[in-house]
């Protein structure tokens, strides 16, 4: 075998919708050595984690917790949690991520519903509730922010009508939570999922979730403790248990509740960085964060619009921290996008699906977001494609992001 | 909400079977900023972290990868990968985790076989091999190290006779990776599980697995893309599909492999961690290693037995890194783990289910096996136990695990 050296890895500029750079605090905290996961040292961490997160989601739930894998651990273990064989679940689908719900909800034997539209939209809200009406599904699972098409879906409607209609509202936030409100009382969603490695700048490898008491009543219809830990008052008898243990949000609320029954060990280290980012956000404070995600999306669409290049997504539903951008007639994006990495150290990305090839998708995420690398990502742009032959406005890009800082101070 | 400082950790002697002391070269590592996961400089980490994964493994196998989440995260993406509704899997229980196994082959709805015996006792291997012969499995699937109770299982005739009878072996290595042999290709296991917060010294949330040609065969026939980056070789159709969107290993293998196929974003920490943990396993020698397992153990043994103590587990197939000492009549075990916690900031362990109460568990795995650490347990037992009124062989321990030390050079 060979005999590898330390890691070496070059620094870069990240402006893709995830992963983002993760805030230099984060990556400290990360090497903290780590303490047993019953120590009440740190059981206190885990508790003023989940405090935390309360405030990242905006909400009073009692269940608000870390699932200890990527931000798809965290939308399956709600899913699978929640949906018993046959169940109705209606997902719209407006991108790759509407399709992942249905993937997931397939694979727990729901009876799926699906309303679709062309990506690169979203529905009017009044159009998903209609479909709940019609389908009656137990769950609606819906996509907020969704990053392959860079769309948002507003559901401050939808919510509510679920809440009326009985139907459990679960919402994929993974890419819009600690970047644009997402206000899981207010807007009365049931479950949410948020993700690490995208606004809240902390690694990939952790997804926070929440959920409120309409979801627990149905875990707790269908927990069982695991044999070997159960003690005498527990339901050992084999169920429609829920079809993960991993993922079995009934154990899991034990564990990170007061019970503090042994599940898995929790991932301490990811833990130290996911308490760290969520600090981060509430010190910078909610609503200034949502405006330097906003103040910073509008300097790049102004370079961009300027520079002569169009949006895919120039629409009042444009997912604020994502700009999609398409591609030239004639260039071939990935030759650009490999221009930036090699000369820049700049990544931006491809999109999926119908949108592969046409679109860049660049995002201003979390400790991404800020000026310095709106700045750099547009003069990057600005020459690589002129070096691949595009006819643009040139230096104009730069010039309107400048007047755009300007204009907020 | 309360305004929350930054995280001040108590530094802790860990002597519990995991999680246990990260190593100081794998806490800094993970301050190193992030690169996208399709980076080409990432993606070579990730080819890296499998060859190395492969060492420590002892295997020739293609895959081997970790799973973005805690050890149990690696055994269900096995078992839910490979088991399809009403398989037969047969599983040998000696301690908590054969009942773990049990618990996830049932909720992907296999048809369950146990064989059991007392806890603190491992099965002659002919007994397993009689098992297979009569049930006629699928799949067999046990547990190397079993932590609850401090045991090993020999598996070096139960994997040949496996291959023999066209049964698949997957096998728990989770407490036993990098402190005693896993010969993965020479035990003729078809898959092995290992953990990282063991013997790597790693912390929890990766786990990484190795599996073979006989398992991807199975995986191959279950493999379906998902919908939103499928292409048009692609099957789409919803047949028998694997029931994890997560731990659908035939999706996995599309990520860590050639194709490099999305599916999650990769835990980055967490593997720039597990990285640097198998480099320094492989630096250091797996002979080495496990020499030096064995020497502390050793130390430690002769130590509790000195001081008066008598282990559980003094069996030939003892766990070389788990003591499991019995608690002396009339004491309770718990306030004497909370002194020396308190008082010396030491961790040992409990035990779970018919075990509870009845016997503590000293780890001695990876980087908190050594010297310091075993003579500082000693040390503070004796000390604690004393206080809790215990009669002993004062000052013996220290003694005889030092003439040990001294015994090896």
């Amino acid at each position: 075998m060979k005999n590898y050296q330390e890691i070496n890895a070059p620094l870069r500029t990240i402006m893709t919708p995830g992963p983002v750079e993760v805030d230099p605090r984060v990556l400290r905290v990360m090497s903290t050595p780590i303490l047993g996961q019953f120590d009440p040292a740190f059981t206190k961490i885990m508790n003023e984690t989940m405090d935390m997160l309360r405030g990242v989601f905006q909400t009073e739930n009692q269940w608000a917790f870390p699932i200890d894998g990527t931000s798809r651990s965290g939308i399956e273990s709600l899913l699978s949690s929640v949906i018993e064989p046959g169940d109705k679940v209606l997902i719209p689908i407006f991108g790759r991520f509407g399709h992942l719900l249905t993937e997931i909800a397939e694979r727990n034997r729901a009876e799926i519903h699906t309303i679709e539209c062309e990506w690169g939209r979203v529905f009017n809200q009044d159009e998903i509730i209609e479909a709940v009406k019609r389908v009656k599904p137990k769950v609606l699972a819906v996509v907020h922010g969704e990053t392959s098409t860079g769309c948002m879906q507003p559901l401050d409607q939808v919510g509510p009508a679920c809440r009326e209609l009985d139907v459990l509202c679960i919402v994929d936030a993974v890419a819009t939570i600690g970047g644009t409100p997402v206000k899981v009382d207010e807007w009365q969603l049931d479950a949410v999922i948020g993700g690490t490695q995208k606004c809240l700048s902390v690694p990939s490898g952790m997804s926070p979730i929440t959920y409120n008491e309409r979801i627990e009543k149905v875990l707790n219809s269908r927990k069982k403790v695991e044999r070997g830990i159960a003690t005498a008052e527990d339901n050992l008898e084999s169920g429609p248990t829920i079809q993960s243990n991993y993922f079995d949000l009934s154990q899991l609320q034990d564990y990170w509740g007061p019970r503090r029954l042994n599940h898995h060990t929790e991932a301490t280290s990811m833990l130290y960085a996911l308490r760290e980012g969520v600090r981060i956000v509430l010190e910078e404070g909610l609503e200034t964060r949502f405006d330097r995600h906003k103040k910073h999306e509008k300097a790049l669409m102004s370079g961009i619009k300027a520079m002569g290049l169009e949006l895919f997504n120039d629409f009042e539903w444009k997912l604020p921290m994502v700009a999609c951008v398409k591609i030239p007639e004639g260039i071939d994006g990935d030759s650009v996008r490999n221009m930036l990495l090699e000369q820049f150290g700049i990544e931006i990305a491809s999109s999926f699906g119908p949108l592969h090839g046409k679109i860049w998708r660049i995002g201003t995420m979390g400790y991404s977001c800020r000026k310095e690398n709106v700045l750099f990502v547009l003069s990057a742009l600005e020459a690589v494609l002129i070096r691949h032959g595009v006819k643009l406005n040139h230096a104009e890009g730069l010039q309107a992001a400048l007047d755009e800082y300007e204009s907020v101070k």
